[in-house]
Parts: structure tokens; C-alpha cells; sequence
């Protein structure tokens, strides 16, 4: 799973490439050997182009600044309803403004053949529409998580990439980066034996009450739509299988103005084939948890922070043994994400979360709201 | 809640007590300065007597060696099937060797004055029999936790306390030492706002399949009983209220041969009238966990490990700070237990966790069972 390139950073591969850039440099002659000694990384090869559409806080912070760090991927149009700060990112990463469309103008991204890649970063809601006509325009698609409000979009979503012939991907970022799929390589490969059980915790308390993530429509449900979805691909990529019981508690503060339109926590309880069970939280309304452990039958292993855009940090026990802090190199989740996409379109290749990989938690969801509402245990 | 006494333990006290004994050395002008430099405590007041009810694992490792630390409580008789076991202990502990008696003698404790209190340290199918008969022969009792196996056992032992007119107190440990007292007093007290979730998880990977653990009639039912039974009362203490809706689920491997009797796990949710909500595990499947975090509006505080016997470990996360490590006073949650039970039997006080105590537990247990079995949220 993990990208091969990426594994190669290695001391000694970097000794190699030190070691390249230094013969190249003593034939020229004309560097001083401090500076010869640096590696010089290889220019990227082809780069796939990208649209970003919604320039929320996501876009301006993380995503736009991750073309940086991509080695296949680069930013060429911008789409935003919002013309003057299109127009500022465009002018800071090098965007044409020509290339800046409304939702408007956004089907004619269709001429534009700079543009192969869409990556839709609107509320939850709109996932649905702008991916088909971002298919029906010609372009492959990665839409943020969660993929839609409801398991009807994504379906819609994955019939038009079929008709169009075109890539969909989810954008669940955990699955690209090293700290997770070290957890996933650990629990396979029963390094501290066979998994138990599975415990994760994901939530913030939520701000602003005009948000669009406190509204329905463009949400599609409360904090298990939006964070939630965290400890549900936890224990999922984990185990590496596909829940058959779910148990689920919401629960709501009376009065609470955040929460008149989406709940405010869902605690939810999984039982996969295995024998694996997991045990989840996820709500708006206490302070920040974002963590899972894997408790296997010789010990366990965790990520806290386990799946922010950075800084996370993962710990081990043995049983018997201290507990260890494992170091990873730490990498752009959005570059490795957006790098696959590139990837996948460029070399023909399937993505490892695919809209049907959206749809399964989207039913899952489903499923584990109306085990809240029903009090029973829901069969999937 | 936390003992007035261990609270005066700060250095200003220290510093009071070390002054007023240099007072006294300097009148007798025999010691020399560095001795009389040291606290010298007080001597001990009257002790109640304590007769020790089965001399496994934890009356051997935990409970006799205790003594040294009680302030309150004095050993003076043991009960055991083995007599050369109780006969080691007798010498090793200072207990007079005709204070020995085997579950035949039991009965015959009655005619001995010296004991005031008896600790019930055998497998849980037997504490309602021998607290009855204890309480029959007109001493208070201590019940180790569970308090039973079934809840009609806890309504005899509360019955047979009543009609003596003695106490029964349920050896819930962690409420008398400071990790977990502290825990209560910031939730209660609100110091991070208003508790929200609660994670609990208790368990450890059991070892002899022959062990009285596993087999139904001693132990009442699986990890549930024995250990999940943490994770119940920490959510239940720290929140100071009483579930109002119970989900679960078990897992017990299928042909493991320790788990012929009794289940492996069982995770459940509680619901409680404010509007918390709390995720538990239990499991003798998993490698030790021995953990509970709080999670509130501002925060969180956790203990890991949680309800040891010793070794405890306090982490606090203000929202937006740096995660705080906050040491409180190590103590011996054995002495401290019985100290108290000494205290209300000698002051005529009720006891923190009397028998009541013990048997709401043992009915949300079969509450937890329930919902576990049947797959419906169980209302209590």
C-alpha cells in the first residue's frame, strides 16, 4: 500500500543520490563543495493538471499549499464563487486567471485540456452534483470525504465516472500517509499478534453556528458524517474488513443553537467477522479527541493525534515491555493523496479509495443512525 | 470524599510536624540534630481486628502486606482451606496461630472478640455465603467486587448486614486513593467544564484455563464481571449519576478453551441522564488495558494506568495547552480502604460503597448482559 518512492528515503538512498549529484558536480567544476555535497533532487516528470473547486479553509490552508510538495500533481484552474479571492490564490500559486471559473462557467472546464484532474471541496451536499458534472465535463474526480449526503448520490456519482469513463476517488487522506499505514501494516501483519478490538475517538467541540456543517442539506448529519467517519475507516483499514453488526447512541444538548438542524455525537460499536470489535466516538461537542488504539493479544499500538493533517505521533507496547514512540518520516497528506490521483490517471491504475469505498461508509453511516434511532442492533 | 487526614499531608504540614519534634528533642538534648530533624507520627490509635477470608493471589501480594500502611486496621485472624499456607502467613504477619480457622471453624469466629471486621477475598460465588454467615456471627464485613454473582445474592448480604446491625461495605478500591478521587472532584467540580464522554477499558489477557475466573459458578459470568466492572464504576463515579440506557456486544473466540464458561468480552455503552455518554470495553482476550479518560466541553483527564494497585498515572489537556502530567501522592489503596471501613465501624459511620453500592452494579451488569444478548438498547 504504502507509496514504493516513498519508501526508498532511506539514509542509504540518500547517500546514493548525494553521492550521484557529487560526480556531476566535480565534472562541472564550478560549485564549491559545500554546496556540491547537497543532493539535488530529479525534476518532476509529467504532471497532472488540477482544478480545486471551493476555496474554503481547506483549500487556502492545506490543499493549495500541498502542490509544493507534489511530485505529480500541479494546481492549473481555480473554481470559487467568490471572484477577488480566486484571483489572490491564483496570483500566489502561479494559477492563470484566465483559468478561474464560477459555478457558472464551471462546465466549461470541458475546453479546458490543462485541467485532468477535479478535486471537489464544497460541503458534503454539493459533492454529488459538481462530480457529475465534473465527469460529464470529461475530467477525472477526487471529492472530499465524506462522499455525499446519502448512498443514492454516491451511487449517481459512480455511474457517471462509469459513463464518462473517467477516475472517481474519495479523498480519505489517512490512507496515503505513513502513520496509518504503518497501523495498517502492524495489524495485517499480526505484529503483536491478532487484532481485539479497536477503540477510536474523533471530535471537536464546533464554533460558529452559521456553518455549513450545522446545516443538514449541506452536511447530511452531525458530527458522524463529518468526524465520525474518521474511527469508522480507522477500524475498517485496520482490520481490512467490513463490519456485520453495528450499536449506536446520539445524543443532542436540548437548547444547544449549534445543533437544531444535525446531532451533536454519535457513539457507535462494530463487530466484524473476525471476531474484531471497535468501540467509536465521535461528537461536536467536546474538546478535541482524534485517536485510535489497536489492542491485539500481545499488546497494542496508537495513533494521537491519528488522522490531523500532521503531527501525528504513534506509540507501542509490547506486553511486558516500556512504551515505545515510533518515529515516521513525516509527509503532506494532501500531496501523497493528490500524487496517488495523479498516479492512477496518468498510468491508468485504479485508486485505492474509489467512489465505492465512499458508498460503503455511506451505508455504514446510514446504518449506524438507525441503530441510534432504533435502540437495536443494526445487521449490515 | 478523599480523607481529610491524607489531605493535611502537604509541606507546610510536613514542615509543622518536623518543628514541633526538634521542640521536643532539644528539651530531652539526647538525639543528635540530624535524627531529630525527622517527623516522628503519632502513635496509632485503637485498631479495629480484620480476619482475612481466602488467601489467594490478593490477600497474599496486596491485602496482608497492607497492614504496615493502615493507620485504623490490625490483622488478627485468617480464614483459609489450607493450613499451612495460613499457618506461614499467621507467623510472617504477627497473627496468633490460634486465630487460624479453616470454612468449617468459620462460624466459630463469632466467639472471638478480637475481630471486629471480615475481609471476604474469595471467588465471587462464594462472597454471599460467607458474608451472610460472617454477618451471622455479628461482625461487620468487607466484599471484595463484584459483590456477587447475581443481584439476589447482594439483596441476602444486604439483608443478613441489616438484621445483624452490622456493616457491609463492597471493596471498591479506587474510591479511597487520590488518582481516581481526583478525577471525580475535577469532573464534579467542572475544572475542564462539563463532562461529556467517558472512554473506559478494562481487561488482560487471562492466562490457566483452570483458574475459578472462568468457571460460571464461581465467577458469575466473564470480563464483564471481573474487570469490565472498572470500567461501569468509573463512568458511574465520575459522573456521580446512574445509566438510563445500556448497548452491548460479546465476543468469545470459538474453541479457545478458556472461554468454555464464561465470555471472553464484552464492550457496552451507558447513556446517564445529563447527556453523557460512555464507551467501555472489557476483554480477557486483549493485552492489559487499564485505562479511563474524561473528555469534557474544555478538555480532558485521563488515568492510565487507572485502577491498578498501584503505579497510576494522571494526564490533563486543557484545549489549546500542552498535555500536563499531574503526580498526587502515592499511596496504599488497600490501607486506605479498610482504614475507612475501620473508621465507620468504630465512628459508626456508613461506608462509601456499602452493600447497595454493589448491587446497582451487579444489576446494570445484568442489564449490560442483557442488551448483549438480546441486541436491543436495554432501558434501566
Amino acid at each position: 500500500m504504502p507509496d514504493s518512492r516513498e519508501r526508498d528515503v532511506t539514509r542509504r538512498g540518500f547517500l546514493i543520490k548525494a553521492g550521484q549529484g557529487l560526480v556531476v558536480t566535480r565534472a562541472l567544476g564550478a560549485l564549491a563543495p559545500s554546496a556540491s555535497a547537497q543532493p539535488v533532487p530529479d525534476p518532476p516528470g509529467k504532471k497532472a493538471g488540477w482544478a480545486i473547486v471551493g476555496l474554503g479553509s481547506l483549500a487556502i490552508n492545506q490543499i493549495l499549499p500541498a502542490f509544493a510538495k507534489c511530485e505529480k500533481s500541479r494546481v492549473v484552474a481555480l473554481v470559487s464563487g467568490h471572484p477577488e479571492k480566486a484571483k489572490k490564490l491564483a496570483a500566489r500559486y502561479g494559477v492563470d486567471p484566465k483559468r478561474i471559473y464560477d459555478y457558472q462557467s464551471y462546465d466549461s472546464i470541458k475546453d479546458n485540456p490543462e485541467v485532468d484532474v477535479i478535486y471537489i471541496v464544497l460541503p458534503n451536499g454539493m459533492h454529488a452534483e459538481y462530480t457529475v458534472r465534473g465527469h460529464q465535463a470529461g475530467k477525472h474526480v477526487l471529492s472530499e470525504k465524506p462522499m455525499a449526503n446519502t448512498p443514492a448520490d454516491c451511487q449517481a456519482m459512480i455511474e457517471a465516472a462509469r459513463k464518462a469513463n473517467r477516475k472517481l476517488m474519495v479523498a480519505y487522506r489517512c490512507r496515503y500517509e505513513p502513520f496509518n499505514q504503518e497501523m495498517i501494516r502492524m495489524a495485517r501483519e499480526q505484529e503483536l499478534g491478532p487484532v481485539k478490538v479497536i477503540l477510536a475517538d474523533h471530535g471537536f467541540s464546533i464554533g460558529d453556528p452559521t456553518q455549513w456543517r450545522l446545516k443538514k442539506a449541506l452536511a447530511g448529519g452531525g458530527s458522524m458524517m463529518d468526524i465520525g467517519i474518521y474511527s469508522l475507516q480507522a477500524a475498517r483499514y485496520v482490520t481490512g474488513e467490513e463490519p456485520v453488526e453495528i450499536n449506536a447512541m446520539s445524543y443532542t444538548t436540548p437548547g444547544d443553537e449549534r445543533f437544531k438542524e444535525v446531532e451533536e455525537a454519535t457513539n457507535f460499536q462494530l463487530r466484524f467477522p473476525s471476531g474484531v470489535l471497535a468501540n467509536c466516538s465521535s461528537s461536536y461537542g467536546y474538546s478535541g479527541q482524534n485517536r485510535y488504539r489497536v489492542v491485539t493479544t500481545k499488546g497494542w499500538f496508537e495513533l494521537e493525534p491519528a488522522t490531523g493533517y500532521s503531527g501525528l505521533r504513534m506509540r507501542v507496547r509490547r506486553r511486558g515491555d516500556a512504551i515505545e514512540e515510533r518515529t515516521l518520516p513525516v509527509r503532506d497528506h494532501f500531496a501523497l493523496e493528490m500524487d496517488h490521483m495523479s498516479e492512477c490517471v496518468m498510468d491508468g491504475k485504479d485508486p485505492l479509495t474509489p467512489g465505492e469505498e465512499g458508498l460503503r461508509d455511506m451505508r455504514l453511516i446510514m446504518a449506524v443512525y438507525e441503530a441510534a434511532q432504533s435502540g437495536k442492533t443494526v445487521k449490515v
